[in-house]
């Protein structure tokens, strides 16, 4: 049976990028060689590396702007890490906007370093909305933001103006949706939502911004370094890093960032439809906060569970369940989810409805 | 044609490894999904997960002996981070030995902690041999060295008996020969050897010794939050994981580290033998010292080079040229590599001389 898999990371990715990295497994390039035994210092990796970063920077709009692209280990927790080291000063100030989870991490990782200003936080809320009054003081070394809060379904639709350096993790929104990206000083992904599988790390730096904190960085947190080695500074991950490249050129056939954006759309759109339609059924988030890569929502009578739980599972649809922080069901619903799959989830809803 | 894969790392590993982890990413466990979309809090993955890791201990022989095992990201060079971090008293020391690069890498770091001892270093003859006489000062914190230096293809016979913990950066030789490795307080070792693809690093610790420095960490950075995380922290690196344990798998199928290091050592004799009788060619490393993993050795005549390197690329050899700072060639025979292609080698070599 045809399976719908709304994982909220790591996640679905494009079938083709099944196929073809399982044959790169067996026979990489035809070379005779597996992609998992080949150098990293190999010609045809090297390859793979610069076509992966020359991608996010096209994909990006970024070309030519200042940027440099890394792929790194650790996922966004890493960077919560190599945040501070790389741009809080020495007696410097950090700003950060706290909307969830992985943003209080950040949070807590910046601490370490240096004052941290709390600029807002809906935590008071569970994190429903997005807090959007609020002040970056001038003097921050950086400004640091989460664009998308996989666990509470909230997203950010629009970032501050502001001269301090914005630093925002996008790990679960990324290339979804059209943003002036260059309005940031680093942006960062853990790949295993819109990018590739789990094992490796989006990193995009204005590399102008760096250098400038007055600290002596350990080798594996300096981004100079990082640059410096082209991602190579040690031994990459390799597959996760191919099977990612394989996914940015699966999203450039589909017209790019503004290809996936119309899809993912409409995506949302069918579903929180439904949510709002559906009598049975309630969102969890504030409506203007919606995101459009994790839709949260809950049964309005938990006695439905049940039932609705047998249905969505004999539709072939897994990962559905919801965070236990928020409890209920998140649908995620990355670039490869395909709308058919939110058809089914919207079906499974309507039939529960029909059968009370 | 056969392909013979003599790369540094990362490395040839079983073929069943490049034909299971292929199935899996195509339909992982029968479950329709593939093993890259899988979440990491699956039952399935954290199966995966738990076999990997109590398959570490039990070929290590180090089930009920108090040590953890971390599946982590990063590679060794984040573990040089790590190491100081975890084990470094404040105001405290720590000894290092300097074997090769990856040392001195390793020493690098620890020197941003606090006072670094280099209790010996063989630098000056291009880290040829091992150094064996030296004091390990009994104040330090810990003790660090390096059992197998890939570039310069030398190997420790033998560790110092000391009440200082050890630490020891296995990535070249982990799984390859029997030791007592209970004599370590920590063992770690990027995967692209003898373990599995580039991706994830292995670290074996005694619990017991960690939280004693006074040392407020990263979370990141901390052993024990890893530890209480289950290598799930945050997302690790799903598919290395995963074809690590089907490596240390087939591992056990072929009689665990004792059997492979019966092929291991047939291997080096092969190869080492004909080094040493073929007139045309030299080791570089200090005979009692040399690496069975990794063989460096030159023509001692360079004008050959030609001839021999059209010799052994026509035999289906990869991987031969020896590291930049060596010259020459450099042969790794990790666990996968079969001795029939290390006969294949040596059948090359003789032909040049044949034909000289």
């Amino acid at each position: 049976m045809k399976k719908h898999n709304y994982s909220a990371g790591p996640c679905i990715l494009p079938q083709e990028v099944f196929e073809q990295s399982a044959q790169a497994i067996l026979d990489f390039n035809q070379s005779g060689l597996s992609i998992l035994e080949i150098s990293h210092r190999s010609k045809d990796f090297i390859a793979v590396m610069e076509e992966a970063r020359a991608l996010v920077l096209e994909l990006l709009g970024l070309e030519g702007k200042g940027y440099q692209v890394l792929f790194l280990q650790g996922g966004a927790s890493m960077e919560f890490l190599r945040v501070p080291y790389n741009f809080m000063k020495v007696d410097g100030k950090a700003a950060y906007l706290e909307t969830g989870t992985w943003a209080a991490n950040a949070i807590k990782e910046a601490q370490l370093f240096g004052e941290t200003e709390v600029v807002a936080s809906s935590k008071a809320a569970n994190f429903n909305y997005i807090p959007k009054d609020y002040t970056i003081p001038a003097e921050a070394d950086y400004f640091h933001c989460t664009s998308n809060n996989t666990i509470f379904g909230t997203q950010m639709k629009s970032f501050p103006k502001t001269d301090v350096p914005m630093i925002c993790d996008m790990s679960s929104d990324i290339f979804s949706r059209s943003l002036d990206f260059s309005q940031f000083a680093l942006i960062y992904a853990g790949a295993q939502k819109n990018m590739g599988p789990a094992g490796t790390t989006l990193v995009v730096i204005k590399e102008e911004l760096l250098g400038k904190t007055g600290r002596t960085l350990p080798s594996m947190m300096d981004y100079q370094k990082q640059i410096k080695g082209e991602s190579m500074y040690n031994t990459p991950a390799v597959f996760p890093v191919y099977a990612s490249l394989l996914t940015l050129q699966w999203l450039k056939k589909q017209g790019g960032i503004a290809g996936i954006e119309k899809i993912n759309a409409a995506k949302a759109a069918l579903l929180y439809a439904e949510i709002d339609r559906n009598p049975l059924f309630e969102g969890t988030a504030a409506i203007e906060d919606r995101s459009t890569m994790n839709a949260t929502f809950l049964l309005k009578d938990p006695a439905h569970t049940e039932k609705f739980d047998a249905l969505w599972k004999a539709a072939g649809i897994s990962g559905l369940n919801g965070h236990r922080s928020v409890g209920g069901y998140r649908a995620s619903m990355y670039n490869a989810l395909p709308l058919e799959s939110v058809q089914i989830l919207v079906n499974t809803m309507q039939e529960l409805e029909r059968s009370i």
